[in-house]
């Protein structure tokens, strides 16, 4: 799991916050006077004439393990404390640890791990937890562990979620919902302290909530899609990182559209986790901004 | 307005209900005694083992005009009394009379004009109403009457719908809702008497109802789209015909929504019209069949 | 290798030739005579007056295996003595038998091998060849066998090809160029004598040959694309199946239009693969239809 | 011809050359001395370790028309002097003069003069040009001048060349090709001395040169596309600014074709000279950069 695709001394930097005169600037001279090239900036103003400023920068570094702990304090000094900016700094060499939540279906969990193998996520996956086992053997076929953690049918999910957690603990930076069938508690998504990514089968805001697919055949549309998201506590309402749709018509039965739709999941998925991964997601309330 | 392009001596037969074996066999041999070619045929059954049986078939006859006639007869015969199946036969080379109803928007409107004037859509436009006069020039322009109907603000629009209802009869085989801004009514709707298509500016079920755009933007969705159905006393809830999206961004304002949205909004409904003047749509409960 | 998901008791019927009024009535009614009811029926004439027709018809037979001799030879009597056309009837509860050839790159063959083992395609895979080693472990996690036919660089490849036709007699109904970076020789494709289906990763015609993504990003080209067809002794010049793209932007470096390439390759070759299967694909000269 | 949806104070500035530690800073530094806020910024470098470097900015300035100067002379002075990078600064207020030379269709040509007049494209149109005189009555009802000069079938296009010359001299910062269906010299383009944008109808560099739909449809591609690029001297080898492409299928015949074609050659069309109007192209040799 070498991940020799990740750029070697590069970084990304994100800066947002309220918009004025002078941020770029301000932030570029910062970056400059470490020897930092910028590779690639995006920048966006909600305003003209104010709003909030979101900022994502990619630059190489020559020696950058070195240069970060004087970057960090210089940045922190400009753009945290004199211009009043959040931000933050990624070592881009360095893969995010993500945890993946799934259940019986196996198309956006594999797809995953088969990105992941093949160097196109930069990820490492610490483990897969499901509440069935029908995953099991191709997780491990990737040499990565796998737990099994049953949910009570209807029941209390209280000490499934306990036990999700403890596991979870220090061991991971987000947790992605492959098609995992469980709904997470306020309280989970709190406890995790982790961002957690849902995929979600309709082109949200339609057909929230269960059956998309169904509704999606009852209601006679002639194009099914996909929804990548942050989960918060408010059912599919979290803030949209991707979403895609692919054409159906009437000669399709359920099961072709749940088929059809399977593929626009995995691929909606992968590029909200890698966008993530790649720090170029950033929340502006319930949408998002992504670079 | 000589409609050069429209195909000589072509038919189009229209066939469905319950399904049996044997339909087809005895449609074809029905079609094969009047000399008709078949030139394309789409059947659908929506179960194996019985349901609804949708069929349609494209014919040529070497002397349409003649044949018409007895083949009439013969197809009531065996695919309305013996089968006891709905059919309709339609001579492809007499253009659908269309009435376009809009507002202020001229995009979709001039849109479906254009496409007509070119030979693209098999129609002829009897007639504009709107509610405003701002697209009036551009559709006398074309050499289409234009009849300005105000719609009081807020008020009763029973007048205004008796009006239009006048001049519509049995000067229309469709009317096109061209962003036509307003609500039409139940009876209106009982009085015209012929199909209504409508295009709505959201990628239904999502954003139904006013302001798609700007609830669009809010939710921050990642793709914006347009949906043509036959319109019911149900707001937005008819039959879909058509839908189609395009990918937007954090960085398009409301405004530019709007823009890149009327795009798909004018090639959705020039799609749902052509189709349905070609007598490809079949209603299906609140669905639709597109061959 | 259950294959629950094939249909049970429909077969299919393409019948092509020289078009004539009376086809469809000729065919439906040898079908409606064995208790055949057509479920689907998809037919395409290139020319109202005449020239070639094409049709597909999928039906449903209550007890399949037992009415399939008696319907062959009613076929035979009327579609192909009788009327002269060329056709082929298909139980489609059989699956094919699907051989792939591959190279390094694992993505269009697991694609493959994972729809396969869930249920998407209506195949079995009786083995993988390849001229390395790198596919072996995965493909026999499948349960597959795998061979292995190293072909000299440069050299001859009389010997090699010998080979995986001895492999492939009488095993096999399809085979599949999964990426397979080997060209193969006229006499193969006659000695293998069952059709055989390729990906190439451009949009053909563009970039016909070897580098085709180094070529795309040299020429500047805003959507990279892929294209499946039928192989003939023409390099990338056989009957095309399925083609799509994906959009790109100057940002992409090579590696990403690879990347991003190979989504689209493993989505078009699997298509393509399908649509065979389902003996939706009829040659038409260098061209197809695709039902 | 208000032009009221252009952005007031806004401008754009774009700056590129040879890559290397500091210029985003200098240029924000230069912005933020004549209280520019920088609305929003693409960067983009071919290399982290050098290559060329790219940037486009759009940037408010409270008094742009009165700060025009002075900014210009201190973007000469850094940018020009010191860092030896080609800039240009454009006000986004100032709409662009396109002239548009046109044959017979008038596809392309009435959506860039329904968009101009609906205020969705930030340009005014002096004059529309063409060998033929088809749209010379459309043109004038948008109040555009109309210009009709035919060149001999096979003969001498000297002549015509040096009339269009004439009549553009001045009066247009870019020149845009819709449909036209005559080749430039090589001595047109440098006398013309603006930019040529043109629409080929096919997806290069597939189908280069005459009747690519009809080439198209003899090859059996699944997709048709049109390419829009700069002209040079070298046919459609120009650098591509925009591609798009739409599914075809066997059923379509050659019109069609031409007629679904004609719907992608409008928006890709269109979109281009948006694109170029707003500064968002940046050529790259026989690439473009577009932000």
């Amino acid at each position: 799991m070498a991940h020799n695709n990740l750029p070697k001394n590069h970084a990304s930097l994100v800066v947002h916050g309220e918009d004025r005169s002078g941020i770029v600037a301000a932030v570029a001279s910062v970056l400059a006077k470490h020897g930092a090239n910028i590779v690639s900036l995006d920048q966006h103003s909600e305003d003209p004439e104010g709003g909030a400023f979101f900022q994502r920068t990619v630059m190489h570094v020559p020696d950058l393990t070195a240069a970060m702990p004087a970057l960090t304090a210089h940045l922190e000094a400009v753009v945290g404390d004199e211009l009043g900016l959040e931000w933050r700094l990624r070592d881009l060499s360095t893969p995010l640890r993500v945890a993946i939540l799934a259940s019986k279906s196996d198309h956006c969990l594999l797809d995953l791990l088969w990105r992941q193998r093949r160097g196109e996520l930069p990820i490492s996956v610490p483990m897969v937890i499901s509440n069935h086992t029908d995953v099991a053997e191709d997780v491990r076929f990737f040499g990565i562990p796998f737990f099994h953690i049953p949910t009570p049918a209807g029941g209390d999910r209280t000490e499934a979620e306990a036990e999700i957690v403890k596991l979870l603990a220090d061991n991971t930076d987000l947790v992605v919902l492959a098609r995992y069938m469980q709904i997470l508690s306020g309280s989970f998504l709190k406890e995790v302290g982790v961002p957690v990514i849902n995929i979600h089968h309709s082109f949200l805001p339609a057909f929230i909530g269960a059956g998309p697919y169904k509704r999606a055949k009852e209601r006679g549309v002639k194009l099914i899609g996909s929804t990548a998201h942050y989960v918060t506590e408010d059912l599919d309402e979290g803030p949209i990182i991707e979403q895609d749709v692919v054409r159906v018509s009437h000669e399709e039965s359920l099961a072709e559209l749940v088929r059809r739709g399977a593929d626009v999941e995995r691929q909606v998925l992968a590029r909200a986790v890698l966008w993530h991964c790649e720090d170029r997601v950033i929340r502006n309330g319930n949408r998002t901004i992504v670079f």
